[in-house]
């Protein structure tokens, strides 16, 4: 629809011709309702069932661990509230650096008394693992922590946590451990049972499949109460006539990237980096850099130069990257991940994000540094004016 | 998929190719998050907005009254839960006849202190007037019933309910009404202002659009307590990337009921009306055929021969048709709308439903009830021996 670069894929990312094509079928001809008895429900179960294998295998899960859900916000929600409710826990620890769809559904669980204790991160927006341990420690003697949620990756930064480590910590306090693995999934390996935690969240529109699609893995072990109740879709813990046509597409994205993501990781890293050396060139800061980081991401600001402006500015040039999280672009803020970081509020505001995809080019880099350049000259030079 | 010929359109129905072309520039292009302020994000806010005025126009609503949804089901979650819930409400009522979307929805307030009553349906699964009155009145001493929800054609029967009768009285007594206007959009005209309900739930899948899409239609002076938290989006009312792609379809299927509403309901009563006089020469029981029903929708029974087996036998001959409720068809408890309307329990295990769609034909009736005869005739020559 439009000829711009676009390099906001921790936004949304566009779908795969090939997974389009898996869904086509699906929505030429007439579907079936999934819980219904005829052969058009059979065929609709079937391709639920298969996709749902095709999800367990990208993410190290079992087909009877994987919730389907509309997507990762409800992944996220059904995991917060969920598992709080039904385990009558009063205290929950979520990090510093969680998406909204974490901290918002912790802070909607005040209303029911339950306590929200955050885990902070380090200057590079990293979960040490003594900062989970010191928490826990403080809040044994009063009432423990029934739950904790730390992204694996994270939508800003892409910084990587170890939360194996954390789940192993947790779980020697009896605590539950959820993780919002949205971003991480496509961008790196995601194995459920290595990660060793109770709950994790995943949304097909961040893996070139379509939106209306999530999954939430579950260790079956744990019991959890339902956000919708109706028909008892899935087990009873998600009800709503089964989306079809997304699942089954959301099952095709994974099965790609289970074949392809060495390759997808290694295409978008060798991009990534040749970016960062223009941007240091052009006196970037680069945000979360000393760590671990997913290899699409670049999270970046210029000093005195306000994000916002940058970003319109880009886009007018043709380039579509976002300023602070895409997903709650609303707010004027500066993103509460740079502000855990302890970064200077001023450089926050600057901040600028690049993610890229499979699809994006070298030359595309290059056009973009090019224009970063030029555009960055001009606004100095406004800046300089106004002064 | 397959040749055999669909009867379940209150199911899920077929998506209507004008929608699936409307869909699929947004599946083929580079689709941007809403939220994002890039000229891929505008585009796809422009796209929502216009989906908004489409579906608003089905539905006598302004745009600013359409919240979009993921399904069906959840719009319903979302007005019982969440005007429950902000309001603090202790009691509500539903009719005998809802949706597992209503009822289970009601039932899971049960931890939260919340009472809920039952209105009464009679012999045609039509709520009388004195019914809801005669429960308000019992209810008027005691703590007073907060939310009434009655829907306004029931997905089995078909029956159509005097919704805006049942406002007034409600209103009266400083109630907020919701209806599930889920199986009535597309069959007959939807008109949110002169319902003068509170808030009404649609889904876009049984108006021959996409799955993965619905809209909860919400009086601006209703305060609603979330289900999803997160990005912010929908006012804050229903957060998580929007699902563009199947919001435009929901659109495009809106627009294509506007104007084709009248003609879709002629053709599928033509239908409906030669299938019943079929039905009734082979001795059907026609369930709820003395109220008002939907001109799509026939639900019967033959004495002494199982719903169930029934419904196989005509899945093998090539007719999908369903036995109860499409959207739990997992229990094979009868159907309670058949209860509450006082049916014998052994007819009401025999209760098979036919759902017609503007795409069926007068040959498929013809055809459908050549095999009914015959499989009748197998199925009691069967019985005679079992006996
Ligand atoms: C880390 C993270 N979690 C959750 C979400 C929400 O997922 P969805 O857009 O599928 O609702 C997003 C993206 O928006 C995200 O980046
Ligand atoms: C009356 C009624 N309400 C709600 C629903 C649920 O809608 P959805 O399938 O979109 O979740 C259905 C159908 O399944 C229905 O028939």
């Amino acid at each position: 629809m439009t000829e711009a670069v676009y390099f906001d894929n921790n936004g949304t990312t566009a779908l795969d011709s090939r997974v389009l094509e898996a869904m086509l079928p699906y929505m030429t001809a007439q579907p079936g309702n999934a819980t219904s008895r005829h052969v058009f429900g059979r065929t609709a179960r079937q391709a639920i069932e298969r996709a749902r294998e095709q999800v367990a295998d990208a993410t190290g899960a079992h087909p009877s661990q994987v919730i389907f859900t509309g997507s990762g916000t409800e992944s996220d929600n059904m995991a917060i509230y969920g598992i709080t409710a039904k385990n009558g826990h009063q205290k929950i620890a979520i990090s510093a650096i969680e998406h909204p769809a974490v901290t918002r559904a912790a802070q909607a669980l005040k209303c029911a008394g339950v306590k929200t204790e955050t885990i902070a991160v380090d200057a590079n927006s990293f979960v040490e693992q003594s900062a989970l341990e010191e928490l826990l420690a403080k809040n044994k003697l009063a009432d423990a922590i029934g739950l904790i949620s730390v992204m694996l990756a994270n939508n800003e930064t892409g910084v990587i946590q170890d939360i194996a480590k954390l789940a192993e910590i947790a779980k020697s306090q009896k605590a539950f451990i959820h993780t919002d693995a949205v971003q991480a999934l496509g961008k790196m390996k995601v194995d459920f049972a290595d990660l060793n935690v109770h709950a994790m969240s995943v949304s097909s529109h961040k893996i070139n499949g379509p939106q209306g699609a999530g999954a939430l893995i579950l260790d079956k072990r744990v019991d959890i109460q339902p956000l919708l109740y109706g028909g008892g879709q899935e087990k009873g813990l998600r009800s709503g006539s089964e989306n079809l046509a997304a699942i089954v597409g959301f099952g095709a994205a994974c099965e790609l990237v289970s074949r392809e993501l060495i390759q997808r990781v290694g295409n978008v890293r060798q991009l990534r980096d040749k970016l960062e050396v223009g941007l240091k060139q052009l006196g970037a800061v680069i945000f979360g850099n000393q760590a671990e980081r997913l290899a699409n991401t670049s999270f970046f600001a210029f000093p005195n130069i306000e994000g916002e402006t940058l970003v319109m500015a880009l886009d007018r040039k043709g380039f579509a990257v976002a300023s602070g999280s895409a997903c709650s672009s609303d707010s004027t803020e500066p993103s509460h991940v740079l502000m855990a970081m302890g970064i200077d509020e001023d450089l926050a505001r600057g901040s600028v994000r690049v993610s890229l995809a499979n699809n994006n080019t070298s030359q595309q880099i290059e056009d973009f540094l090019l224009v970063l350049e030029n555009e960055l000259s001009r606004l100095r030079r406004l800046t300089a004016i106004a002064v």
